[in-house]
């Protein structure tokens, strides 16, 4: 089983499973999602993810005990994940770290699209010269933004942008981005490659765990 | 359709073939493998590095040309990827940078196997501190020694040595455990997880190629 960890609270299963879900469909793997307690709107500031944290690492801790054999911290800024790696035995991968990763194998030029003010630090560090943009769409400052059409046509436009301005793919820093399958849309659009979170993190797990059968 | 380059002159299809066809089955993606011409012994110092790039570009270019949407170096030292991204509009993977990247998405701390003096320069820059060690096994210097039963024994028992080092996962810094699908013998032998060369440069190159379908 693969463990996989949503960084914030969610009363709608469906919610908790959806990451899980794209990974289990594209790749033929058993995931088991759960979410941290207590944190409804997810880590949103320096604050929120200090407390996220530890929660992270206990949930970790759990999912290791009752049998996965990998972990993944679905989120784009890898929240925890050296903490975690530092409590089990089993590897730990990152929606941000895995995304980064995989866009670094192909050498192109990235931009890269997110809900925050910036590019989050292990995305920023792993990619390096290769960024040459971020953009948050206009008006778009949660996940649910993105759900309405005019959050979607603001993040196409973001993503057009990025290509103006010499991006030969685009990097989604947000797993939000993800759950609605925007990158069929960028690519049906526009013509050049998306690197997904969630999907990065699937295939970078399957991949792994595939091999522990 | 996936180009993929030898970086040695193969008479025998078969060996030419080999790296494709074992991307081939794993990854269900359509392969073209060619080799560079007037090497038969590869590359194996400076200077037949610096023969062979230009042949490695001059390949790379025919086979877009070709219609290939996505290109492979399949060797662990990446040769002439900057070079030959600089030539063609389509993305350029290295066996070595695809192996590095998927391992250090897992973080676990790696023992490198390979049979040259030391880890591939592109290798040790991306996984840098998570390397513990580097071992060529005792009398192999070239990927034939491979094939006898007194060199998949060195080759096991540096594996061995490695875990004993502090490594949780192998990475092969050559392709030649890959064409003998050594990943298989370490993972039951030493039950660690094995990033394997050919099979992580199919792995990032298949992600892709089916998105351009």
């Amino acid at each position: 089983m693969i463990g996989l960890i949503r960084v914030f609270t969610a009363k709608d299963n469906e919610v908790v499973q959806s990451h899980g879900k794209l990974i289990q469909e594209n790749y033929a793997v058993p995931v088991i999602s759960r979410s941290i307690p207590d944190q409804p709107y997810g880590i949103y500031d320096d604050e929120t993810e200090k407390t996220a944290i530890p929660k992270i690492v206990d949930l970790g801790v759990q999912l290791e005990k009752e049998g996965c054999r990998i972990l993944i911290i679905s989120c784009a800024a890898d929240p925890g994940i050296n903490e975690l790696r530092a409590r089990v035995s089993i590897p730990v991968i990152g929606g941000g770290s895995s995304a980064s990763l995989v866009a670094r194998s192909l050498g192109l030029p990235v931009g890269l699209m997110g809900i925050t003010e910036g590019v989050p630090p292990v995305m920023r560090e792993l990619l390096g010269e290769l960024i040459v943009g971020y953009i948050r769409p206009d008006g778009v400052t949660n996940t649910t933004d993105l759900l309405t059409e005019e959050g979607r046509r603001a993040a196409l436009e973001s993503a057009r942008s990025l290509v103006n301005q010499g991006a030969k793919a685009i990097v989604f820093a947000c797993t939000g981005f993800s759950t609605i399958s925007f990158a069929g849309e960028i690519r049906r659009e526009l013509g050049i490659p998306v690197i997904d979170t969630v999907d990065s993190e699937g295939l970078i797990a399957a991949n792994f765990y595939k091999q522990t059968r």
